[in-house]
């Protein structure tokens, strides 16, 4: 481990990178951000008609399929809420978040409250996952759409919905998946990571009263981080040990990870836990060392720990939103560790990421590139892609970068 | 529609390829089949101590997943049984086929007579699709084998699966798939193309008893195809009309529909029904030229007829299955038209195949290329890749070869 891991709040005036670099990347962020991000979902994916959003949108932004994704209709409305919360009191923005939670509360939501993962116009549902993400994403909305309009029967309704979020969450056969005798007990990354990220939606970041579920998830978490390994493994089984002899025991997913890592990092700064801060960090350098593409540049999406050749058959493809997530981790370790390596991994993701994703044309970024890097899918929204990964991310880097310039 | 479309039964010395030629192909089928792909699986994917097979093979035949597939069970236990029936009686070739059809009878087959999609070593269910085809593949390989075995038991077993699968076959839920009032009722391709198959395989080309049900599916098959598009959608509404607003309303897949015009072409060839078969060729030849990658050569995954951008994410990939139908389709429409085009065609796909998918270190054929034609995973055996398309390809290209040379 780097001898500088965990190493926190370095005073602005001691970064190797000047104040001047500092202030012209945030600019560069806000104006990716205001200029070419959020302009395009303010002009194509509100659906003004039925609430809500519009997920699937070509190039252009026309949209490509009428039907609406549940997971999408959540981040949407989050990061709307968001915005008008911390950027700025844009009516129009919080219309927007408006329209999104009343859709998912009021229109979206089953009679045994599930969010489908996919649906009509007007919510009649289409798929209902036997998963529990939808619902996340509606805790997420709910919460800051509370905080961003005043009303708090939006976040009692987020309360409420994280509580069954939790009790589905560690046994899924509570949200229909069915359990057969040949399984491998596995436990999947994802979920004490959405968790810790839900609570810290939920409370805006204070923890309590959720301080016994936040250690259940770290707990869980940490049995996925392997540090003699210098590997973060996406399924354990439930003791913490591996699985090499299915390709889900050796799936690496290096966005995934990273993620996950900063997730790890917000909540270890919380606390105040110097050690776990320092294992956050490294969870992000192993991650991107171990998912970049030496020969094209990027990182895949996935890979085998045992060196297989991976069954996912877009496992070299270059995806938008771990390039998004990884911009921010490096950037939230360089603003620890002050360390110019993960100020160098920064610059190289950023380099890749806003030398291939962005259109300069019709706005917004490309979501999916083949491995050389050229676009794959000219869609700018589709079942897993909205106004999310890219805007949160931009946003993060944004308020970070403030914090780190020296004057103001 | 080409003047030639439908012509049946060109004698062998009318064809203008020589016999020389018709000769020299078989041959390469021949030690293709024999040489380079049988002997992967003969030996490395045999379970001889619990039965039926191993399917995910590296590279190099070694197992990197000890799960089982229920497909793949099915699916090679047919392959092995049909080359004792049909090449000659190896009894190792038995004894492979006797291993999968046990296996699939006594260890997968569940007490609700469901065949998981993905098992343990010894037959205990891991995943149950709420789809009909691993049942499929079951039925197909218990005709096979009890014919090759003699053991008319399991073509009970099998016709008694048939009866299941094809009161199970147009309603999903019956499978355990939920209905949710937003779904718009869409018809899959699938179904009624596969199930003609199975009747193939069940009657061993005679069609009757099941000459009603035969007749449902053309029925619904010819629903998908689009004369006047020159297109044959993925999904269709129940009264064939299209559905553009959706993505799988405009889904095309070449392979799939190049293999449902053999399959078609084999029902109306035993029907002596010259429209149909005219039909059958037509949907091979658009459907090649649909989906031929114009700047780096093989058969386009998906596309979208609407032009727009598909939503898989391995749309652009040149997959070993859509070639191998292609292969087959492409010399049944030749050996029935005696056209230049087709043989053109057939030829273009046999560079493009014997080209890039045959490893000839370790044999059998890559199945997952790139767009440009590059290996993108190097095992042999996957979820979804086994003894199958390649040898059957390989064996029904050999056997029609056989009959298209005009001197014996």
């Amino acid at each position: 481990m780097a001898a500088d891991a965990g190493r926190t709040d370095v005073p602005g005036n001691a970064f190797s990178v000047s104040a001047t670099t500092l202030r012209a990347l945030r600019t560069e962020f806000e104006q990716e951000l205001f200029g070419n991000v959020i302009p395009f979902w303010e002009r194509h994916s509100w659906d003004r008609e039925h609430g809500g959003f519009w997920n699937c949108l070509d190039r252009t932004g026309a949209v490509f399929d009428v039907t609406k994704y549940g997971w999408l209709q959540g981040r949407e409305t989050w990061l709307f809420s968001k915005l008008y919360r911390s950027v700025e009191r844009n009516p129009a923005w919080l219309e927007m978040a408006r329209s999104g939670a009343e859709f998912l509360r009021f229109k979206a939501l089953t009679p045994d409250d599930r969010i489908p993962f996919r649906m009509t116009a007007t919510g009649a549902p289409i798929v209902i996952q036997r998963k529990i993400f939808s619902e996340c994403f509606y805790v997420m909305a709910l919460a800051e759409y509370a905080r961003a309009s005043g009303d708090e029967g939006y976040l009692r309704e987020a309360e409420r919905m994280f509580r069954l979020v939790w009790s589905w969450a560690f046994d899924w056969t509570r949200v229909g998946r069915p359990s057969h005798r040949g399984e491998t007990p596995l436990q999947s990354l994802a979920v004490p990571m959405i968790l810790m990220n839900l609570i810290e939606q939920l409370t805006d970041g204070q923890g309590t009263p959720y301080e016994r579920e936040l250690e259940q998830c770290q707990l869980a978490f940490l049995r996925h981080v392997k540090p003699a390994e210098r590997r973060v493994y996406e399924f354990v089984r439930p003791d913490g040990s591996l699985c090499p002899e299915l390709p889900e025991g050796r799936q690496l997913n290096p966005g995934h990870a990273i993620e996950a890592g900063w997730f790890l990092q917000h909540w270890a700064r919380r606390r105040g836990d110097a050690e776990l801060s320092a294992l956050a960090v490294d969870i992000v350098r192993w991650s991107h060392v171990a998912g970049w593409d030496d020969d094209y540049g990027g990182l895949f999406y996935f890979l085998d720990a045992g060196g297989h050749s991976p069954v996912q058959l877009e496992w070299s493809m270059k995806l938008w939103w771990p390039h998004c997530e990884a911009l921010y981790a490096h950037l939230l370790n360089y603003s620890l560790t002050g360390s110019d390596a993960d100020w160098a991994l920064f610059q190289s993701t950023k380099d890749y990421t806003f030398g291939h994703f962005p259109d300069r044309t019709h706005g917004e970024w490309y979501g999916y590139l083949d491995r050389e890097g050229r676009v794959s899918q000219s869609f700018k929204g589709g079942p897993y892609k909205c106004a999310f990964h890219v805007p949160r991310a931009l946003l993060l880097c944004r308020n970070l970068l403030e914090t780190m310039e020296p004057e103001r």
